[in-house]
């Protein structure tokens, strides 16, 4: 059996029935993450350029969090690119990636044509990540490595075998998906940093669904396309560099959304810091700025990378400064978007305690993102705070919901009315249940503001 | 200078005033095959199926060969898609791949909403060979032998600088657009014999087109998204399998639409095989069917592949037999698409001849594309001619525009009606004087029969 049939084959046999009701969870709160990452997403310069260069014809299917409408490979493509613009959407650690931008975005334009159920839309979307997450194993680190974009290179195959489950693809329709997938994949991390990253995820979500919908008319691909002569494992990984049995492996028990899991981000910053800021923030009421002498962070040294370790001197770099983050979850127990925007890194109490701050590494590395603060007082006082993962990493340290609601209220509102904001999030949070995803949509245009 | 700059530097000072006379007349000569590929490939199934897969909204640029119009992205798909359904489209010997299908469709569409002149729709046009051949110069071979498929992965760059030069763009944004394209390239050589491959050249004509329309919105990549660290030289070939010097020696010295040139195919059939048939067809007026007591064809050995040494047994594995093709020839001093439909295969006449068919090596192996055939008749007589290469294979051997013609009105013929067929080649034949490419497309608009 080639390797896509025998892909498809496993993810035909999954089953919503039988899926832990833990992964399900898991599932809605990534999807409601990367729905309020798209409607903060809508509205940048990036998401704007990526519409106003294709100049897309009106369709039906909605573009979340402007009052518009597209094709559906349109709209995919747009709520790809706006969904990834801030780079604050879910990672997997089996993807190297992101892995909910390039699924749901066709997912949605495809469910919003059909009128799917949300339990339909869950199960299709857990089909997904379980087929991108299971190839990634077989062909990371090395294909990271080697100068691909796996959100891209490899999502496209959730994205594929998503959208062929909620189409009810047969086998070897899906088989063909995912062939034609092979000629599909994109996207070189050369281009991090500048807006094409997020047009990769916008272009993978596209493409996806599209392999998809040309499997469904009958488009037929080579059936070895992935393991055979110059198809994608020796095209894109090279001979010796890739391992079938470990895309294979243990398949769906459990699932990866379960081990080890998706993790969400809290702060729109990078994830480095996150550890930090969680022990910083744990501080925070027992401190007044002005009585702190001096800060020591302590984290992996892996996370202490140069631009890290610098201080903020622009609204861009200071998403990637320890020091700023540090300060500013120190000075307001929070870190959020506007404290990224404008003027907010010349707040005088920020920036006096960021340059009080030091740091070093951990002495026991066996947490990947542990961090640990201690602030000394002036006083002489010290108070001392490690985390050994920040929370959402992963299903040992789930995200509280009112964290995850917090969030997503912070990026909707730039987008949609507060009102809506919260009942689209009611909605996203028992998306199991809803009756058509139709109603999402429409709760969410609604609500739009511009 | 980074790379994609020195390109586009030079893509801005090439001139179409200094242009030699002779690769204007090749640019119109494989531009207006390229149309008539598409006009024949229009109504594939192929062409059909992608079509209804991305169930496109409707816009203002024609699709070739159809009443439909799309939008300019859409529309440049669906055409690139059409003009490679039948693999009979221009070849590039620096590409190792079609080079108009990829660069044609996107200009086509910019140049309808452009109200461009035919002038600047040829400059464009050459300006995107340039770029994508030299930078194959650099590429190849070895990029053809890993897999990729040269046609998408480096065509997709003359559809960028076509693209930037008909919108004229400034060396900056070309630049940008170049690096956008290095994380759009895609196409494995697995989907070969698919209609996925054909599939490819839309993509890649649209995706090019896209590069160049973000470009001029102000979308950024990195400026060393070619050279750089995981950049698309080092991702796409890896380092050591690839040379910068080769890409910008000689630059436009001449073109290499001139050396070493474009090759038309004249007939539907795999090219290995075309200088046999140029060589029966030659002596079909003196040869009576009946006649023959045997046939002997002589070919570099390198073009003897399994395929080519079989006998037809389907319309399909026709278009690789050496056997058939030559005793098609034979029969009616011509090879055209009707040879390969329906029952032809079957004619009484060739099926004589074709079981007559001895094959052997040249002696002499200096022409690649060589043949040589030998009649011998029931009287013992024998006739015997040797081409050194098929006509329409590069300058040295330019196919006489009666030729051209004759192969365009048989493409033609499927999707327009023929007074408009004759007209539309007559404009492409002095397509520098046209006054707007809005004029051709309403002409073949007005013709097309459905």
């Amino acid at each position: 059996m080639s390797l896509a049939l025998e892909l498809a084959t496993r993810a035909g046999a999954l089953d919503f029935e039988r899926f832990d009701p833990e992964a399900i969870k898991w599932a809605k709160q990534a999807m409601a993450d990367m729905v309020g990452c798209a409607l903060l997403g809508a509205n940048t310069d990036t998401t704007t350029m990526a519409i106003e260069a294709g100049a897309f014809p009106p369709g039906n299917c909605l573009v979340l969090g402007r009052k518009m409408r597209l094709g559906k490979l349109e709209a995919a493509f747009v709520n790809g690119t706006s969904g990834h613009a801030l780079d604050y959407d879910d990672t997997s650690k089996s993807l190297s990636g992101h892995p909910t931008v390039i699924i749901v975005p066709g997912l949605l334009a495809l469910a919003e044509e059909l009128g799917s159920t949300g339990r339909d839309f869950v199960d299709a979307y857990i089909v997904g990540v379980e087929t991108a997450t299971r190839m990634a194993r077989g062909l990371n680190f090395y294909h990271y490595e080697k100068g691909w974009h796996p959100t891209a290179t490899l999502g496209i195959f959730g994205a594929i075998a998503a959208a062929a489950r909620l189409m009810r693809l047969s086998e070897k329709q899906m088989a063909d998906a995912l062939c034609i997938g092979a000629s599909l994949a994109c996207g070189v991390k050369a281009n991090f940093g500048t807006p094409v990253k997020p047009m990769h995820a916008g272009l993978a979500a596209r493409n996806g669904l599209f392999a998809a919908l040309l499997a469904q008319e009958g488009f037929e691909a080579s059936p070895t396309a992935l393991e055979g002569k110059q198809g994608f494992l020796e095209v894109f990984n090279g001979a010796g560099n890739y391992n079938v049995d470990k895309m294979l492996d243990g398949w769906a028990r459990p699932l990866d959304l379960l081990e080890p899991g998706i993790s969400i981000k809290k702060y729109p910053c990078v994830y480095s810091v996150h550890g930090a800021i969680d022990a910083a923030i744990a501080l925070q009421a027992a401190i007044k700025p002005a009585d702190v002498e001096s800060v020591m962070v302590r984290m992996h040294p892996r996370r202490m990378l140069p631009h890290v370790l610098n201080p903020a001197t622009s609204a861009l770099n200071a998403k990637f400064s320890l020091s700023y983050a540090v300060s500013r979850a120190l000075v307001n127990g929070a870190v959020t978007l506007d404290h990224f925007e404008d003027d907010a890194l010349h707040d005088t109490d920020v920036v006096r305690i960021m340059n009080l701050i030091q740091m070093k590494p951990l002495e026991d590395l066996s947490h990947d993102y542990g961090a640990e603060v201690t602030v000394t007082l002036k006083d002489g006082s010290t108070l001392t705070n490690f985390v050994a993962a920040p929370l959402g990493r992963g299903p040992e340290v789930p995200m509280p919901e009112t964290m995850l609601a917090a969030k997503f209220l912070d990026c909707a509102d730039r987008a949609v009315t507060r009102q809506s904001a919260q009942t689209v999030f009611e909605m996203l949070m028992a998306l199991d249940t809803l009756p058509s995803m139709r109603d999402l949509t429409a709760e969410i245009n609604a609500g739009t503001l511009k």
